[in-house]
């Protein structure tokens, strides 16, 4: 399957590591297999909060061989880099071993659309043919791309087949790229969402395809898929609602991975919670409000089930 | 009572305005008697969110003055400007018709501690002693104060009485700034929170004395301020919990404004939910989603009535 | 003459103010006599490095009569602000009181291409039919025009008259803008440069019609323009080289402002170099530095003298 | 010699490419015999001239590894990376190879004194006891550090050895640094000075130790540290003067790069002025302006030799 054509939650995975540093296989496998337990129809590695910038090129490669090698979805790996030479080489190694596609975020020199555009030009050209996710995150990136330019790289770029959609606010540039392609104007691409699955209720329902965030429970962000899709909307909202505080919680900069490194752990997908160095602890305060906001998850499905 | 006493909810006023762009006294003054019916214990008129660049000066002052005469509680207005002149002025001129205190945001070309903390030096300077509101809102201004910054402005500006605090994230700074007061190292400020409020519930735990925000439900914003206090942790959350997805929907950047006016227009108090040009308006399908989650809000309402 | 023909030199006023912070009317006038005297084709005044921020809403208004009323050269005001209603208001005045037309510089907020055009547009509506001239100046605004931009904004605006261009780089920017015009793309519009005048030797080959600047040597920029319309190429810019150190040494950020202070005073044309506070005084080593400059400038007059 | 007592002048090495985009070795070590014939006391590989970016990591260590092996004199080794891992791994290479120190720019995303000093100690701890320069460019990275923040981060670390210093007003930083100094607040790093050279006539007689800039007559820079350091002042000026014309047109971002490399090749030591994709070429026009402003310095080295 083609990646224009993707639905569902492709969930941005961590790196697991071991409190001395070294990236921790086992857990990277058994997290591979979480996330296909948990009906992922597809995986990002390396992206953002995949710690890449602080992986050796090799280590990098090994992470996303091994996961692609034991996903039975498509895999799409992270090769944003600071120039087209380190781009080309991770993205041919990894499209090598089986990935479905590379994300390609802007680097935050760029300001005018014809900067934005040119820079698309430039990266899928020096890529070659491999399909490329456009990564749209400007409280990140610093880059602002209106519709009007993500329809220009859309339409200069046969390889841009997905839009990984986190501008904030967001929710009308999905209604207008989806007018776009009503119109005819532009090409159907996946859209999946970001941003920690915040707004992932009404970017649904305002035409994205799924979302593609790391959130740790993605279990849940599967089910908001499924119901919304299913036109059970206030099941849909019941459920992402009773998540909201913790998706809240987890969708701090700088904070976050911590947060869902520390859930994945007591959930016990990973071994352990470390990043490797430099990153950010979570204090016992930020602990313990997350077991309080687990435990009203754990009481609040336990509504659910009651009722 | 003095500012760094203050505790509670110091409501962010918009201004409202007539559909043709008149400043709306009437719905003014009914908004002034909503917050105080609301339990406001302070408000804060001209800030961010109350379209103050868009005033005229004579204009900015008579809304200021209206508020102020109106209320029963201290008043808070915004006096940011690009130069120290206008601060002055309007800093002055507010206090004369009874302000509590101003409010200053740092310009967005400060970058080192020093360039910050010799910022606030000079407007404490050029306004006199009027006590003031330091505001920490880096998403918007793009400045980074950290805690030592921050007890560094405290210390050299006897003047200043309050935080608006919306670092994000920024619960481990109000811990910090609470562990510098604890150990001696910093005099007491009132610390109130904005952000929309999305971090208000875990900001009061952390030890912050309210908020300071707009929120379309400043009875919402008193009610967890007053659980909170009071120890009844899980009613605080609950009912924050329920506003949470409206919360969430309110803090969109450039569309808050909309979506405030809109319910409260809705709610009965401003006549309109017009903004002064340049402003954007909420399209329809906004508009539902809001009314959408002003059902589910009232729905819980209901629930919790009856539980 | 309406400003889209302005050809030669808008000088950049400063401010003058006496050492006790009042602004110093005497030397105002001198000044403005000077600028006459060094062959100025029109003034700017409340401009970036007029201290405009620094100046009550009444002050700036009677430093700008002052000047529009002693100049018999067209005066353009800069108008900047946080809202429109302080440009309207300021615009409108100044316009009362006989200036030729306002600067407008864009918001550092602004990104996109759309953005940009938008802001003007609603600029212009602001305030009417004042005529304009666009300020494009990147390195202090952060943000970037390319040329179709501009082209838009004349497009889109009749008022728009004239464009400050200091963009860096800026020769090829120029060059296009003028390609426009021959292709019949874009209307006439004047261009007059600033950069402290850094480029000024190659910009007016490009096709610039002048300077808007406010470099301590007005008088060499006017005689630069002269000889360069004249085809004496060489002259121009030997002239232009040997004041070239003492151009790239005013031409630092918050640095230069008291530079061009220090040389007017030295040169006799204000009473004093003060700066309303907060403002950056020059230390003994760059006043050493500055002196220096000076008398290899009038030691290569000399030479020139005698040549 | 260790690093820190460096004087002199460091060449910032453009890398040299056939029109075909591999990288020319023959120019490389041409360029490189050059510098040295120059009077260079040391050279620079893959700075942010270098193209750094568009090599692969093997690439990048043969170029840097040729220079190394035919230079006499240090060799300075960009080796700013998005993550410590690559840094780490290019820092040892070069080590290995014989470079005498790496360079270290700030990422742009910090904003605190505390992150700037964090930052560069996780990078020393990253790297080991490689002896590092610390370059300090706040036009390009968004970076500002306080005179007192590069005190702590040289106290701090004590592989930190040199400071590239090229901030924008910069002469203060130097006079304030160097006053550290002989207060005995600060131990003694070696100074030198980027930006092009566009203020090293002044930057010198501040107190830095020479220039490290790739300014495309790096003979002419190692005149005037050697006329200035023999107290020449005068003439160091004459000679300075008699090139700033070009330095400044050289000094203009994301064009200055061409400018160096045509005037290289035009001086018979680049094969071509090719960058590798994406790179800007001179317009006609601006390659005409460059040729007129060396037929300028003929002509000023012409007067010089008679006089």
């Amino acid at each position: 399957m083609s990646l224009e054509q993707a639905r569902g939650v492709y969930v941005i995975a961590p790196t697991p590591f071991h409190p001395d540093g070294r990236v921790d296989v086992e857990s990277t496998d058994r997290m591979t297999d979480f996330f296909l337990a948990a009906g992922a129809t597809g995986i990002t590695v390396l992206g953002q909060l995949g710690e890449a910038p602080k992986l050796e090129h090799d280590e990098a490669l090994d992470v996303a061989r091994r996961v692609i090698r034991r996903a039975t979805v498509p895999v799409v790996v992270g090769v944003s880099a600071p120039g087209f030479a380190a781009m080309r080489s991770l993205a041919r190694a990894v499209m090598d071993v089986g990935a479905a596609g590379v994300m390609i975020a802007p680097p935050n020199s760029l300001r005018t659309d014809d900067q934005i555009a040119g820079y698309y030009r430039q990266a899928a050209d020096a890529i070659g043919d491999i399909p490329f996710v456009l990564q749209d995150y400007p409280l990140t990136f610093s880059v602002v791309m209106t519709p009007a330019v993500i329809r220009r790289i859309v339409d200069e770029n046969p390889a841009c087949r997905m839009l990984k959609h986190e501008d904030w606010p967001g929710l009308e540039k999905i209604s207008t790229l989806r007018a776009y392609e009503r119109e005819g104007s532009m090409r159907h691409i996946s859209i999946l969402c970001g941003n920690g699955g915040l707004f992932l209720d009404f970017e649904l329902e305002r035409g994205a395809d799924g979302a593609m965030t790391g959130y740790c429970f993605p279990d849940l962000l599967v089910d908001v898929v499924r119901l919304t899709e299913s036109g059970a909307r206030d099941q849909a909202h019941d459920l992402f609602d009773a998540h909201l505080p913790l998706i809240r919680y987890e969708q701090q900069p700088g904070v976050g991975l911590a947060v869902r490194k520390y859930v994945l752990m007591r959930r016990g997908i990973l071994a352990s919670d470390a990043q490797r160095k430099p990153g950010a602890a979570l204090t016992a305060a930020a602990r313990a409000e997350v077991d309080f906001l687990l435990s009203r998850i754990a009481r609040s499905d336990v509504r659910a089930a009651l009722s």
